[in-house]
């Protein structure tokens, strides 16, 4: 058990290494070596877990989508606006979804590692989905067509503020983007009810977190 | 004259020549031997116009915006969605757009370079501040805003089409952008008269054209 639990460890210390040599560098640039500096681990613990660049990156794209920050809501639509906002709040901060996003977008390396954009669009799917079914979106709305809109306006999004403001902008960029395009998807009933302010993301994970540590001192 | 005239031709073959070298390699990778080569002009001509790789680049992003294909329409909002849906149909088409996409976002050479963005973003401020005067925006929009909410998505929307498709799919792309923003945007009674099909560019284009051998025909 203490020797899986180290096993687990390791190939962690690794994937975040890895993440963040890959948003540094992009795919291209990265090396092993690097990698191996960065996670202080043996090269043999490396190649246990991973026995190549490629593998290290796609272990990288198979942890972009996650429900650490999904709380349910009374709207699935502000569960779908949560889940961007608290993308936004994040992205920034962490190596792992910034890797994330630079070897998804990434032209060259795409085709061989893979890319989380179909993660993304699925999420948006499977959101707009629910909340069709509900009834809480317009009648004409096809969510795999709006998840295929959402997915190409996030990622520009996420490039504009990466260069004009070094991420700073992020969350009331992406603010914007929800504001402005909520209107062509949510019932008009459900509109006026869905909060999409730009620190909508920070709250829910002050929220969740609070929620977490209070769960941690009743144990 | 005709020495002015053979000046005007270089220089546009020679900034030609870089937007498809810029278009296929990126910044970082293109050299001047190439868009000499790919020119056929001398080193004496190439440089009489642009004296580095940095003034072939900014002149590649200072054509990016064109009126060539603009037509008066009723409605100013379908101007601008003509100017994005011509846009999106001649992108793929010509290297010296792809140029402009491709030096815009990189963002190692868009600090010395520069950037079509702004001027993208302008286009769009000064046709919602217009439709604006007209009454065709609902009355919170702010133009500036708006506009770098569609600057944002419009890069992602290319990103996406040119990672996923090859550009094949931009218009359809776009066309979904459009009719998912413009409820945000458009007054109610304006929005039912915009035409965002796919192939609208393409329509415009024909009618520009048709107009302009026409026009020829009768001098």
């Amino acid at each position: 058990m203490a020797q899986q639990e180290r096993a687990v460890r390791t190939r962690r210390a690794v994937l975040e290494a890895a993440a963040a040599v890959f948003a540094e560098r992009g795919y291209a640039a990265a090396t092993i070596g690097e990698i191996l500096n960065r996670a202080g681990v043996t090269k043999g613990a490396l190649y246990f877990h991973f026995d190549s660049k490629v593998a290290l990156a796609r272990g990288v794209l198979q942890v972009q989508v996650s429900n650490d920050y999904h709380v349910p809501r009374e709207l699935k639509l502000q569960e779908w606006v949560d889940a961007g906002m608290t993308l936004a709040k994040r992205l920034p901060q962490e190596p792992m979804l910034l890797a994330g996003v630079r070897l998804s977008a990434d032209l060259q390396s795409r085709d061989v590692v893979g890319s989380a954009w179909p993660a993304w669009a699925d999420v948006t799917t499977s959101f707009l989905s629910e909340a069709k079914e509900r009834g809480e979106v317009l009648p004409h709305v096809v969510p795999e067509e709006t998840a295929q809109v959402f997915l190409g306006a996030w990622i520009g999004v996420q490039h504009v503020s990466q260069a004009m403001a070094g991420w700073a902008d992020l969350e009331v960029r992406m603010s914007a983007l929800f504001s402005h395009m909520l209107p062509a998807i949510a019932a008009p009933a459900v509109l006026v009810w869905l909060d999409t302010a730009p620190d909508r993301g920070a709250r829910v994970i002050a929220e969740v977190e609070q929620a977490s540590a209070l769960a941690g001192a009743g144990q």
